[in-house]
């Protein structure tokens, strides 16, 4: 256990989400973060979040923020759970009143509104974040008029590896023509398509495929990378990175593709509650690197 | 709750399963048990069962057997989640000493050695389920050569409703190829194909449609209800109810549709963990008729 998060006088961030997935968001900080230490945790033994009540994922998440701030030093929490951000953000910040606290869900929005011209935006999640409406609330706390859909399967697609299968472009045509069906008949003219989930970012090219000419994709991972970067504490603050799009650049800090995997280890330790084999295994697709060893943690419960 | 098991001198039987997939299980037992009471259990809060440690999943299971079996007095458990009769029979059978405990894997085996005269048998179940092997190490102590394939897209297709899909039909076609691809390139000859989840009866139409000729499609669920009436104890057998595929017949005792609504509400109290707003909405197709209002309790933990 780190003793204390400014060991080095390297920040450390920690990044919860109730599985693996949360990992593209923990890509997308460590990209931008190039000077932090990172401290992830996926709540494996509880997943998924989305089938459970409110009380039951505040609980579960606020035992997941005191372990990430408490035994491992984090001094800045993101939420990279789409559920927990919706459901559980105040419970999360009331849980760890040290530290602040960022969910995915009012990043993804604010991209939405820089984004849009019309002001419309589609958004699609799980059914848990859908249901919540945590999406449309954000959305239209900043002006902007979101019509929220449910992609269940996209999750299990991802996860069985079929990020550039037929079958799942076939679902994510019929998806959007539902979404697209649905958004013209209430008079919508959206021009934005956020990806409320975090294992979305991975059907980002055949998501890019399938919108309409002139419709933006929106990444809630890479949104909450952009907004850590503006409210990581003052004085804690790395440099900042360039825009990954861009690949990595001589002199930033970003170290050569080469040198990754010994990297990852230095800067990143991951913690599971259960079920480590599968976060081992599917993990380093999501962040985009080899996740290294995962440490099984008991949070009891 | 009931303070016995036998008031009004009729059985009941408890069913478990981590979430509402075993209520196709309990669909094929109150078609064999006219007579019965039944308590269902869907540990919904904890679902699911296939991403945790056998530890985890023992300790889940037990806890919801004695619910099932010393608040609601049931006399005979079911345990109609695979992973749970893979991984935690024998602990589930320890902590409910005083009645018979009978899972659905010993049972689906069982009706694949009645089905196959090549003796060679292919299993599709979820990732967890495959990976305990517990298919082919049932099937190998009858005899039988079995090749077990996970097929982690198939339960939420069915959740997602497309149970008759060209999506789902795809899906299907691309997991068998791949399934009698393996079998043939390890010499087998499989002429039957066991469901071993107890979401996919509802997928068996599309299964007996993607088979080849002459392979039968087995149900685990189907194969449980007819092994527990076998294993019912003595003096307390109800009267044997036709065969569930030839429909009702009159003097059976199996009541009319029109009917059924109030029936499954005397015959079958519904209990689970959490969620019991997705258990409502999507149980009524696996049970094949309403499932009626579904009791919350909490299990702790």
């Amino acid at each position: 256990m780190r003793a204390s998060g400014m060991e080095g006088g390297k920040p450390i961030i920690g990044v919860f989400d109730s599985g693996f997935g949360g990992l593209t968001v923990l890509r997308a900080l460590m990209r931008r973060f190039p000077e932090a230490d990172f401290a992830f945790i996926g709540d494996t033994a509880r997943l998924p979040y989305g089938s459970k009540s409110r009380r039951t994922i505040a609980r579960y998440a606020a035992q997941s923020a005191q372990f990430l701030v408490r035994e491992q030093g984090a001094q800045f929490l993101v939420i990279a759970c789409n559920t927990a951000s919706a459901l559980a953000l105040d419970a999360i910040q009331d849980a760890v009143p040290e530290v602040p606290v960022l969910g995915v869900i009012e990043p993804g929005a604010s991209a939405a509104r820089g984004a849009s011209r019309t002001g419309d935006v589609l958004v699609i999640a799980t059914d848990a974040t859908v249901h919540s409406h945590a999406y449309s609330a954000a959305c239209r706390g900043l002006g902007l008029r979101a019509l929220e859909k449910a992609c269940p399967l996209l999750v299990p697609l991802v996860e069985e590896g079929w990020t550039d299968h037929p079958v799942t472009a076939e679902v994510i045509r019929i998806y959007l023509a539902e979404l697209l069906a649905e958004a013209a008949a209430e008079g919508l003219k959206p021009d934005a398509l956020v990806l409320g989930c975090t294992h979305y970012p991975l059907l980002r090219p055949l998501m890019e495929r399938a919108v309409p000419a002139g419709m933006k994709v929106i990444d809630s991972a890479d949104a909450a990378a952009e907004v850590a970067m503006r409210l990581f504490p003052e004085g804690q603050s790395p440099p900042v990175a360039p825009d990954p799009a861009a690949g990595p650049v001589p002199g930033t800090g970003l170290v050569p593709a080469a040198e990754r995997d010994t990297e990852t280890r230095e800067r990143v330790r991951c913690f599971a509650t259960d079920s480590v084999e599968k976060f081992e295994r599917l993990g380093s697709r999501f962040l985009g690197q080899p996740v290294g060893e995962v440490e099984l943690v008991d949070l009891g419960g």
